[in-house]
C-alpha cells in the first residue's frame, strides 16, 4: 500500500506515477489474436473445433456440444433457490427500468427555409455478448451487458461463453434466460469473437461485440473493431473513495476491499483529510481481509496498487478525482454533492455514507460496465446507446434548394468538387 | 461499370459479391506505425521533428514553425472573398444549429425505495482534429468536425495538419478561425495522432482524437484507441441511389459521380425499377465525365466501382440497402417516406428529387462525418456525443439500503465476492 500527503514536498511526483500507473496486460498477445482471427475467418467452424478442444477441452461434435438450448437456460433458472432467484429477478428489473429511459428520442424539424432535419434512432440487428468462464463468470455481468441489448430492441442476442470441459456457470444461463439471450455457444477466447464479427457456418455474425474478457478476447475485440462495433477496452477495476474522518473505518476497509477483490491488478484509493481515520482504515483492512474468502487476490491489490492520499482539505479531492478519472468515485461526506459537482471525469459516482460501490454492481439499475484505466476521461458506462445507431435524414424542397442550394455551390467549388457543384446545379436550372 | 438485375439467376451471387467489396486499403502499415507511436511516446518532439521533415518536408525549428496563430487563422478567414465567406457562415451556423440540438439532457430521478439514480453528461477537457493536406483538405470537413465539439463544449481544440513545404490550405484556417479552433499544429501523419494521444515537451495531450487521414493516419487512431477515444475508422465514401424512371437522368448522373470524384476507391450505386432510365443515366454519366474537373477520379471510381442494379420493382430496394448499408442514400420517388420507413440501415438519407447528396455535405445542418464500409449497421455519424461523456450516480439512504441491499448480499454471495457482500452488510447491521 502506498501512502500520500499533497503537503510532502514529492507528492506532485508520486501522484503523477499514480496517475500514470498502467494496470493493464502488456503480454504481447497481438500476433497471436491476429493468426487466430484469419483462422476463423478461412476455416470457420473446422478452426472453431479445434481450437476449443485445444484452448477449453472441450469437443465440439453434437449440436448439444456447440451450443445450449433456451431450455437448458430455463432448467438453470427453474433450479435456483427462492432467494437467489428474487435477488436476480429484483436486478433484472431494476437495471430494465433504468435502461428503458435511456431510449433515445428521434429527430424531425423544418426550418423556416424549408429544410427539413432528422435523426431515426434502431437497433443493431444482432448483438454478441462475451462472458467469461471459470471464476468471472458473473450472472450480474450478463444482466448489465444483456438487458440494455434487449430493451434497446435489438432482436439476436447471442452469449459465447467457454465451456472448461463442457462445463457453463449454471448462474449465468439462469441470467441468461431472465434477460432474454437467444442463442448460448460454448466457445470462448480471441476465436469466438472472430466467429461471433465473421460468422462461420453454424453462428451467423453479429453487429457488435461487448463483454468482459482476458487479454486475448480484449486485443480480439480491439482488432476486429471495425469490422463490428465493441463497447470498449476493459481494464481492472478501480474505485477511489473521497472520506472525511466521520466514517466508520470498517465500512471503509470494507469499500477499498470490494475493488481489490476482484483481481490482483484492481486498484483501491482513499483520499481523506484525517490522518487517524486513515491509520485506522489501514489497520481495519489487515482485520477484514483475515476474515475473507478471496483474501489472497485481495491483499495481492490492496498491498501492489492500494493508496491512502491524506489531503489537508477535501477540496483537493476533486482535482485529484479527475486527474484520476476512477471507474468508481464514492464520496462518503455529509454534503457529497458539493464535491460531486467539481467531478468532473468519473465512470460512476456513489453519493453519501450509505451507497457502497457494491449496491451499484448489483441492484441500483445503472449500468456496472463501466470505463477504467482513465477512460472516464472521453468514455461512458454501457448504455442502450452502445446497441443502437442514428441515421441522420435531409429533405429540400425546391424553394428550400434556391435558398441554400448557391452556398453549397460556393463551397463544392472552392473545394474543387465539380460534381457536388453539378448535381446543385442542374437542379436550380443553372 | 457493374449492371445486375434481381431476376437475374446469379444476382444473389452477384449481389453478395458487391456487398463484401472490401474497398479499404489493406496495406499493411501496422508495424510501421507502432514504430512511429513508440517513437513520439519516448522523444516526444524531437521524434516530431524528424518525422515532419522527412514525411512533409518542413522543418520544425522556430515556434512560427510549429504552430500557427489564432491571428493568422483570421486573416485568412478575413481574406476570403465575400461569396465564400458568407457560405462557409451560412454553412457554420446551420451545423451549429442542428448540433445544439443534439446535446443531452442529464437524468436524476428517486425511485418508490429512495434509490436516487441519475446520469450526468460533460465534455471532454480537449479534443484533437486531424485534417489532411493536400487535395482533401477540406474547409466544410473542419466546420464539420470542430463545431460539434464546441457545441459539446470542448474547452481546448488542437487542430494538427501536415504542411507540405510549410503549406496549409488557407480556407482550413479560414473555417478553423470560424469554427472557434484554439490550436492548429503543422504536423501530420502517424506522429500527429501520436502527439495528440500522448502528449509532448509542446503539445498537451488531448482525450478525444477525429478526424479523416489516410491509411497511417487510420492506423494510428485504431492503435491509439483506449489511450484517446477517437471517432470511427472511417473508408472511402459511397452512395445508394433508389430513382424511379421519372427522373431527370442528368441529375441522377451527376448525383452518382458527386461521390465518384471523392476517390477511386469510392463507389455509387444506383438502384432503379426503369431499364431504358438505367441505360440513360450511364450514358449521361459519359457525357458528364467529359465535362468535369475532376474526371480521372471520378471514372476510375464509376469504372472500377460504379454498379446498376435493376429491380423489378422498388419495393425490392429496402432490403438491399439495408444489406448494402451505405453511409448515403438518395431516395429520389415521389414519396420517398414510404421506402425510407424500410431502411434500417444508413448513415444519412436524402429524401425526394430535391435533395442532392452535397447540400448534406454543406449547408444542410447535420453532420456529413458518416459510417463507410457498412458501419452503418452498427455506428453513426459524428455528433456532439462523440465530444461528451456521462457520469452515473447513484445515492442510497438508510432505508433504501435495507430494501435493495439484501438481494445484492445474496448475489455477490452467489459470486464468491465476500467484500461486496460485506460492504453492504457492515451498514445493515449484520
Amino acid at each position: 500500500m502506498h501512502r500520500l500527503n499533497t503537503r510532502d514536498p514529492g507528492f506532485e511526483r508520486a501522484f503523477r506515477r499514480l496517475v500514470s500507473d498502467r494496470r493493464e496486460s502488456d503480454e504481447d498477445v497481438a500476433r497471436d489474436v491476429e493468426v487466430i482471427l484469419a483462422d476463423v475467418r478461412n476455416r470457420g467452424d473446422a478452426a472453431l473445433a479445434e481450437l476449443t478442444e485445444r484452448f477449453d477441452g472441450h469437443v465440439l461434435a453434437t449440436d448439444a456440444d456447440w451450443s445450449l438450448s433456451p431450455e437448458a437456460c430455463r432448467e438453470a433458472f427453474d433450479a435456483l433457490k427462492p432467494d437467489l432467484r428474487a435477488a436476480l429477478e429484483l436486478a433484472a428489473t431494476r437495471i430494465r427500468a433504468y435502461h428503458e429511459a435511456q431510449r433515445p428520442t428521434d429527430r424531425d424539424e423544418t426550418d423556416e427555409l424549408g429544410v427539413r432535419m432528422g435523426a431515426r434512432w434502431t437497433a443493431v440487428d444482432a448483438a454478441g455478448l462475451y462472458v467469461p468462464g471459470g471464476r468471472a463468470a458473473y450472472p450480474s455481468s450478463l444482466l448489465m451487458n444483456a438487458i440494455p441489448a434487449k430493451v434497446a430492441g435489438v432482436e439476436r442476442l447471442v452469449v459465447v461463453t467457454p465451456a472448461n470441459k463442457g462445463q457453463v456457470n449454471p448462474l449465468v444461463l439462469a441470467a441468461a434466460h431472465l434477460a432474454g439471450v437467444d442463442e448460448v455457444w460454448r466457445i470462448g477466447g480471441a476465436q469466438a469473437v472472430a466467429a461471433l464479427a465473421y460468422g462461420t457456418q453454424r453462428i451467423r455474425p453479429v453487429d457488435v461485440v461487448v463483454g468482459p474478457g482476458n487479454a486475448w478476447v480484449a486485443e480480439a475485440k480491439r482488432q476486429l473493431y471495425g469490422v463490428v462495433g465493441i463497447d470498449m477496452v476493459a481494464g481492472p477495476s478501480e474505485i477511489l473513495l473521497i472520506a472525511d474522518g466521520r466514517n466508520d473505518p470498517d465500512w471503509t476497509a470494507a469499500d477499498l476491499l470490494s475493488q481489490a477483490e476482484h483481481d490482483p491488478a484492481a486498484q483501491s484509493i482513499l483520499i481523506t483529510d484525517d490522518a487517524v481515520f486513515a491509520d485506522t482504515v489501514a489497520d481495519r483492512i489487515g482485520v477484514e481481509l483475515a476474515m475473507l474468502p478471496t483474501a489472497r487476490v485481495a491483499s495481492e491489490s490492496w498491498n501492489a496498487h492500494g493508496t491512502i492520499i491524506e489531503v489537508a482539505n477535501l477540496d483537493e479531492a476533486p482535482a485529484l478525482a479527475n486527474a484520476l478519472a476512477a471507474e468508481h468515485v464514492q464520496i462518503a461526506t455529509d454534503d457529497p454533492e458539493a464535491l460531486f459537482r467539481k467531478i468532473r471525469h468519473a465512470g460512476s459516482v456513489f453519493l453519501g455514507r450509505m451507497t457502497p460501490e457494491a449496491v451499484g454492481d448489483y441492484v441500483a439499475g445503472p449500468n456496472h460496465v463501466l470505463p477504467t484505466g482513465r477512460r472516464a476521461r472521453f468514455s461512458s458506462g454501457l448504455s442502450v446507446l452502445d446497441f443502437m445507431k442514428r441515421t441522420s435524414f435531409i429533405q429540400l424542397d425546391e424553394a428550400a434548394l434556391h435558398a441554400v442550394g448557391p452556398a453549397a455551390v460556393e463551397l463544392a467549388d472552392a473545394e474543387g468538387l465539380g460534381a457536388h457543384a453539378r448535381s446543385i446545379q442542374v437542379r436550380l436550372g443553372q
